[in-house]
């Protein structure tokens, strides 16, 4: 990405960057996908940049179509990130030394960058995470052991989450998350993952059930020891609508 | 502001704006603070630039108190707004001959902008609008009596909106635009005005209360021709607390 810029730099917008925080449910852990380039030693949220003649939306579904590999996600826009000392004149000097940035494109890269947060939530087992280049990594890594990130990604980070917390009180969620099929338990370890705090049964299954978005299967859960919990799966024209509408009407 | 920048705008964020949406309460009406200018029929939010010195929020700052000359005021960013063609061609030129933009800055001027969305919530009889220019026209519009906007504006007038009534749900709110002192049915008519329909008056009084950053108060609102209606104060610490750490502990 920044090697291709470094030639055509004036195709982009200046001093803007997009950076995505993509979640995935997997083994009762919310994971989020980072990347660990061969010339830093932190790791960082997945972006990019904004060619002139794109909006930005599009500009994050590419970011996110690039590293997951799958189309037409879930995917917000939730914050700008813009404070003067978000710059690190240390990162600066690392990307130009390892993309060897020609001179004429080094006041690009060496600019006041302010980035425009996307929080997106895909379905763990359908991203398949994608490299860029051979030498660096790309992993789910489990949101409460992430290591140092560049940047303000780990501010970028916990903002993404908090809002996240929050749209759960807003809208429904895990279409995106869980598999077409699950049981009840794995929704409310869905809600209690993300929250950080244990729910209780009773008052879960009765919130979940007034939102009137579930419907439940004949099938029950194979493969499992004991009495075998009941499938469910979405109704999409139901939560697609609760989506839009939003799921509180409050006052 | 736009003379300024024509002189200096190596100094400014390239391609980064910031739109302001101002809220007051007054009549019973959620008014917003729109500007006219002399070069354009159009309406247009207050808004201003990004000085490469200073952080978005700052900037945001800087054009509220600019034009309302109060400080310390409820202020949230909420959305970018990037789309390609947001921008405006006759717009521009519109700009260019208006402040008789020298040839250096046009490119500057003429640029894609991205620009950043913030709202403000404040004290109607606090705030006193202020021009920039004799020319111009700054004025308090009933938000449901918005003439036409140049731009993008309007969008990012609704996407406000919207957002604050989400906001309802999460967060208190009337501090910035009540009085000091203010009655029950004062309240509920904010509340109403904001969401744009009626509420039962006791479930209002319920679900208000529960919040419990009411105070009553001893004194009853003097003036008024039938049985006098209580005073109430917000308490001050319960209600930033709830701002602080959300209304709705939903799930």
């Amino acid at each position: 990405m920044s090697k291709g810029i470094a030639e055509n730099s004036e195709n982009y917008q200046p001093g803007l960057s997009i950076d995505c925080v993509i979640f995935g449910f997997h083994d009762n852990q919310l994971k989020v996908l980072l990347i660990k380039t061969p010339y830093e030693d932190k790791w960082s949220l997945p972006g990019g940049f904004v060619p002139l003649d794109q909006d930005i939306d599009t500009a994050a579904v590419t970011v996110l179509n690039d590293r997951t590999g799958i189309e037409g996600i879930f995917l917000r826009q939730f914050a700008t990130f813009g404070r003067v000392k978000r710059n690190d004149k240390h990162f600066e000097e690392v990307v130009l030394e390892h993309f060897k940035i020609p001179e004429k494109a080094r006041k690009w890269f060496t600019q006041r960058f302010v980035t425009i947060g996307y929080y997106a939530l895909v379905d763990f087992l359908k991203a398949i995470p994608q490299k860029e280049t051979s030498g660096e990594s790309i992993e789910w890594i489990d949101h409460k052991e992430v290591p140092e990130l560049i940047l303000d990604h780990k501010e970028i980070l916990d903002k993404a989450l908090q809002t996240l917390r929050i749209e759960l009180n807003l809208m429904p969620i895990g279409y995106n998350l869980l598999p077409e099929k699950f049981t009840m338990p794995e929704l409310q370890k869905l809600y209690e993952t993300i929250l950080d705090k244990k729910l209780d049964r009773r008052n879960f299954l009765r919130k979940i059930n007034n939102i009137g978005i579930l419907n439940k299967l004949e099938e029950k859960k194979s493969n499992v020891a004991h009495k075998a919990p009941n499938l469910y799966v979405f109704d999409k024209e139901k939560y697609d609508e609760v989506l839009k509408n939003g799921l509180n009407q409050g006052w």
